[in-house]
C-alpha cells in the first residue's frame, strides 16, 4: 500500500510537472489552465484539483487493481489536459446530491437539484415542438403511414412531410447508414433554409451533418491542428468544448478577452495583439473561433463588427469558425442575427476569398432537441482536396444518426404559411422564445440586485454570466478550501440551494475577476423561486464573508 | 499558375516523403501502408493514390482558390496518413456511375449498382423489427401514448414499454441530454440483457453508450495512445476502423497475421512474435483488438482460444479490446458466440486480473439499424481514476443520441415469451438470421466454384472475404494502371456487374496474397443474379489475363 501511495503522488507530480514544464509554459496566453495564479494549489485544472482532494479514496480503489495495466501516467496525457466543467466537479457533486435526496429529504435546505448549468431545455419541462415529433415517429415506424387512423393522429402537413423526407431516402430506409455528409435529400432542404435566412445561394454538398454540433468542432481542430504549434484563436469566456477539443488534439488556444464593460465587446485591436504575440512566440494560429450568440456571454455580434472579423480572417490568412448555434434565440429588438457567411457574400467576398466553417445544432434555439444529436456544419472556402479530407475522415465515422438529420432538415425548413400545422408552431415557438426574453431579463435584474454582483443582459444564447466581486475572506476561504474562489461560490450555492451553476473559471476569464454561467432555462413558474433562493444564499454569503 | 503547379508537386512530393521518410518507417510492422510494395507507386495508400491520378483536376481546382489558407501541407498530417477504403475510391466510382445510371441508362451492362461494400442491410432492403420501431416512434412522439387510437395501431408490449422506458428518463424528456454514459434506466436494461446472455455480473455503471461501435473505438485509442510508441496489436486482416483511428490517433499498428489456411485462425504463437518484435523495435504494446465474429474474415473463436487470448492479455499486461458488434451473427451449427467477458469470469479472473472493453453495436446482428447510430462498450478491469476520465472525455461530446440508445436497450432486451409481440419479433428475426445463413452458404459456394478463388466459409458476421490468385498478367496490368492488384479486379468488377466490393489491401493482407471483401446481405432473391454475373466476369477476366 505505502508503496502504491509513493507512485500514486509520484503520478500526480509528474502529471503536474508535464503541465508546468510544457516547453511552451511561459507564454500566459498559450497555457490551458485557468488563469486564477495564487494559491499555486488553486492553479491546478478543474479535474486536477479534483483528483488531489479524493486521492486517497482513489488511492485505495486503485491499490486494490494496482496489477491493472492502464494507470494515470500510461494514458494520453492529452486527455489528462482536457477540462470540461460543464459537467465537471459541481455536477458530480449535485448528482450524488440529488441521489441522497431521494432518501435523506429532510437533509437539504430545499426539495430540487435545478440544474443551470447546461443548456438542456427540455431537461427542465420545455416541450418539444409537435410538428417536428410527428414527423418523427412517421419515419420511425413508417408502417404507419398505410395505415388510416394515422390520419386521425397526425397533422396532415407532417404525413406529408414523411412521405417527402422517405422519398428522399434511398430506398426509404431510415435504418441505413447514409452518405457520411448526410442524406441528400436533406441537405438540400437545409441548403434551401440558409438560402432563404440569408439571401445568397448555399450548396448541399457544402453540408456535413454531425451528430450536434461538438463533432463537427472536433472534426475542424483535428484537420487544423497537427501540434502545439498550431493555434486557435478563441474567445475568453469561451464555451469549454473549444479549449477541450483544442487539448484533446493537441494544440494551442490563443486566447482573446472579449470586453465585459462594453457588453463583452469583440475588439479586432485585440485580436491583432494576441494573434502577434502568438506569432511571436513561434506559433502558426490557423483558425479564429466566434460564438455567436455568445456563450456564455450572451452578446449578438452588430454587422460592422462581423464585417472586421471577416476582413481580419481574410488579411491574416484564418480560417473563420463560427459557432453559430443560438442563431434563433436573440431575444432584444434592437439586435438581430447575421451568419458570418451573409456577411462575408454581402462584402462580395465568395468561396475563394474566405474560409469559412459555420456550425448549427438541433440542441438549442426554439427546439432544444439536445438528446437527438443533430447538426450540421456548412464549410465553404477549402480547396477539393482538402475537403477530400474531411470527407474522409466523416467516412470513418460512417454518418450522423439519421433522427438527428431528419430534425436538422426540419429546424432548417419549418412548416410555412398555409400547413396545417403552421399556426400552432408558430405559437409553439413564439411561446417558448418569448418566455426566454422574459426569464433572461427577470434574472438578469435579480443578479444585478445583488451586493457586488453586476450582470450584462443576455441578448442571445441561453446564458447569464454575471461578475462577482467577492470579499477577500472568500477568496482566502477559497485559498483555505484549494479551490478557485468562483469554484468555492458555486459550491457554496449548490449546497445552500440545490441551484447547479459553474464557476467562470471553467470558461476561463480575465485574471483576478470572478463569474459563474446561469441558464435561463428553468421554466417560468420557477423562476421566482430560484431568484428567492439565490438572492438568500447570496446575503448569507456576503454577510458572512464581507470585510 | 505554374508557381502554384510547382507549389503543388512539391506538397504531393513532401507528404510521400513526411510518409516515407518516418523515423520509424524500417519496421515493417508499423508501417501504416499496404503490405504491397512493389511496383513503389502502388504502397502509397489508396487516397494518396487517387490524389496522384486526379491531381491535375485538383491542382488547377486549388489554383483557382490558390489565396486560401488551407492546404494539403498545412493540415494534420495524421489525417492525410487515415485511409478508409469501405467508403474509399471504389464506392466513389460506384456513386457517380449511380449518377449517371439516371440519365445513361444503356451505357451500362447493368441495371443497378449493388452495394456490397458495407454491412449496411436496411440500405439493400432488410427491414426493421417491428417492435423496435413501434417503441422508438411513440418514444418520439410521446402524444401518442395518450390517445386511444394507438392502441388499435401498435403493439400492447410496445406502449408498455415506451412507458417503462420515458419513466427511466428524467421528466419523460426523449430531447434532453442525458447522463454522459447514457441514461440510467437504459444501461440498466443493457447490464441485464449482458447478464442473461453470459451467465455472469454486469454493472450499468461500467456501460457507456456510444453512437454506434465506432466513437467508442476512437475513445479508447485516443485514451491509450499518447505516441507512435504507442502500439496496438490488431488482426490482419482488420476491419480499417481500427488502422484508421490509430492513425488518427498517430499510434502505432502492430499486426498478427490470421492464418487463412486454418479458417483465419488466431494464433498465440504469432501475437507472441508480433509484441516482441514491437518491443524490439521500441515500441510499447497497449492492447490486443480482437474481433469476433471476424470481420472482414467471418470466423467464430472457438472458447479455447478465447481462453488463450485472455491469458495472453492478462500475462502481457494488455488492455482486451473486443470487437463483439457481430455477436447475434453466427451461422454454422459447430460455433457458438462467447463474449470475452464470459470466458474471463468462467476463467475465475475477476475485475481486478483482467482489463476489458466489449464493444457492441445496433448496426449489425439481425436488426441492422446502422443509420439509427446506437452502441455501447462494456469498461471493466480500470481503476477508478482512469475511468474518471473516460467520464470525462465522453462528458466533452455530452451524450450519445436518445433514439440509438433506446434501441441498444431494446437489442439486449428484446420481447419475451407471452408477451404481445414475441411470436412476431422471433418470426422476424429467425427470418432474417436464417436467410443471412442460407445467403452466406450460396456465396461462399459459388466464389469458390470460380477459377483461382478460394473462400472460407463465413461462420458468423455479414462478409466472405475470398482469396483471389491472381495471373501474372493482371498483377502487370494492375501495375501499369498504377493500381493494386486486388483494386485493378475490384474496379473491373464494378464497372461490368455494378457490384461493389472492397479491395483486400483496405483491410491488408499477407504481402502478395489478394483478396476482396464482399457482404452477404443483398436479398435472397438477388442472390441469383449476382452469382451468374460474378461468374460471368470472373470468367471473362481470367480468360483475358490468364497466362
Amino acid at each position: 500500500m505505502r508503496r502504491f501511495v509513493i507512485g500514486q503522488a509520484k503520478n500526480l507530480i509528474d502529471q503536474s510537472r508535464r503541465q508546468h514544464l510544457h516547453p511552451l509554459k511561459n507564454l500566459r496566453l498559450l497555457s490551458l489552465l485557468p488563469p486564477f495564479s495564487a494559491p499555486p494549489d488553486s492553479s491546478l485544472p478543474v479535474f486536477s484539483s479534483r483528483l488531489l482532494s479524493s486521492s486517497s479514496s482513489e488511492m485505495s480503489a486503485s491499490d486494490s487493481s494496482s496489477s491493472l495495466p492502464v494507470t494515470l501516467d500510461s494514458i494520453n496525457p492529452k486527455v489528462l489536459k482536457c477540462e470540461y466543467a460543464v459537467r465537471g466537479e459541481i455536477v458530480n457533486i449535485a448528482q450524488k446530491l440529488q441521489e441522497d435526496l431521494k432518501t435523506n429529504k429532510d437533509a437539504y435546505p430545499f426539495d430540487e437539484i435545478i440544474y443551470c448549468n447546461i443548456g438542456n431545455p427540455q431537461s427542465l419541462g420545455q416541450q418539444p415542438i409537435t410538428f417536428f415529433r410527428e414527423v418523427l415517429a412517421l419515419c420511425s415506424h413508417t408502417a404507419l403511414l398505410d395505415e388510416s387512423a394515422t390520419h386521425g393522429l397526425f397533422s396532415s402537413d407532417s404525413i406529408e412531410r414523411a412521405w417527402k423526407i422517405l422519398d428522399q431516402i434511398p430506398g426509404k430506409a431510415t435504418g441505413a447508414y447514409s452518405h457520411s455528409q448526410g442524406i441528400k435529400g436533406l441537405r438540400d432542404a437545409i441548403a434551401a433554409g440558409i438560402e432563404a435566412r440569408d439571401g445568397f445561394p448555399a450548396d448541399p454538398n457544402d453540408i456535413f451533418m454531425t451528430d450536434g454540433a461538438s463533432p463537427g468542432v472536433h472534426m475542424m481542430m483535428q484537420l487544423l491542428i497537427s501540434s502545439e504549434k498550431d493555434g486557435i484563436l478563441c474567445p475568453i469566456p469561451q464555451y469549454p468544448l473549444y479549449s477541450a477539443s483544442i487539448a484533446l488534439h493537441g494544440g494551442s488556444l490563443v486566447p482573446y478577452y472579449l470586453d465585459e464593460a462594453s457588453g463583452w465587446g469583440l475588439e479586432i485591436s485585440e485580436l491583432k495583439k494576441q494573434l502577434e504575440d502568438a506569432k511571436s512566440n513561434g506559433i502558426t494560429v490557423r483558425a479564429l473561433a466566434v460564438i455567436n450568440p455568445g456563450n456564455p456571454t450572451g452578446q449578438v455580434l452588430s454587422e460592422e463588427n462581423q464585417r472586421d472579423i471577416v476582413n481580419f480572417c481574410k488579411e491574416e490568412g484564418l480560417v473563420l469558425l463560427a459557432d453559430e448555434v443560438y442563431q434563433e434565440n436573440v431575444y432584444v429588438p434592437d439586435k438581430k442575427f447575421h451568419s458570418f457567411k451573409k456577411i462575408a457574400r454581402s462584402m462580395g467576398y465568395g468561396e475563394k476569398d474566405v474560409c469559412l466553417v459555420s456550425f448549427q445544432s438541433i440542441s438549442k434555439g426554439y427546439y432544444g432537441e439536445c438528446g437527438k444529436r443533430g447538426g450540421y456544419m456548412e464549410i465553404t472556402g477549402f480547396t477539393s482536396d482538402v475537403r477530400e479530407q474531411i470527407y474522409k475522415v466523416a467516412s470513418v465515422n460512417l454518418c450522423s444518426n439519421i433522427s438527428g438529420q431528419i430534425l436538422a432538415s426540419l429546424v432548417m425548413s419549418p412548416p410555412k404559411p398555409g400547413d396545417d400545422s403552421y399556426e400552432s408552431y408558430i405559437a409553439e415557438k413564439e411561446g417558448i422564445l418569448s418566455s426566454l426574453a422574459k426569464r433572461a431579463k427577470t434574472l438578469e435584474e435579480a443578479l444585478n440586485k445583488l451586493e457586488g454582483i453586476t450582470c450584462n443582459r443576455a441578448e442571445g444564447a441561453m446564458y447569464l454570466f454575471p461578475c462577482i466581486h467577492l470579499p477577500e475572506k472568500a477568496i482566502a476561504a477559497a485559498e483555505a478550501a484549494k479551490t478557485s474562489p468562483d469554484t468555492f461560490y458555486c459550491k457554496r450555492l449548490l449546497n445552500a440551494t440545490g441551484i447547479v451553476v459553474v464557476p467562470g473559471s471553467g470558461f476561463r476569464q480575465v485574471p483576478g475577476t470572478w463569474h459563474f454561467r446561469c441558464t435561463i432555462l428553468p421554466q417560468e413558474d420557477k423562476i421566482p423561486a430560484i431568484v428567492n433562493r439565490l438572492t438568500e444564499f447570496h446575503k448569507s454569503f456576503m454577510d458572512e464573508f464581507r470585510n
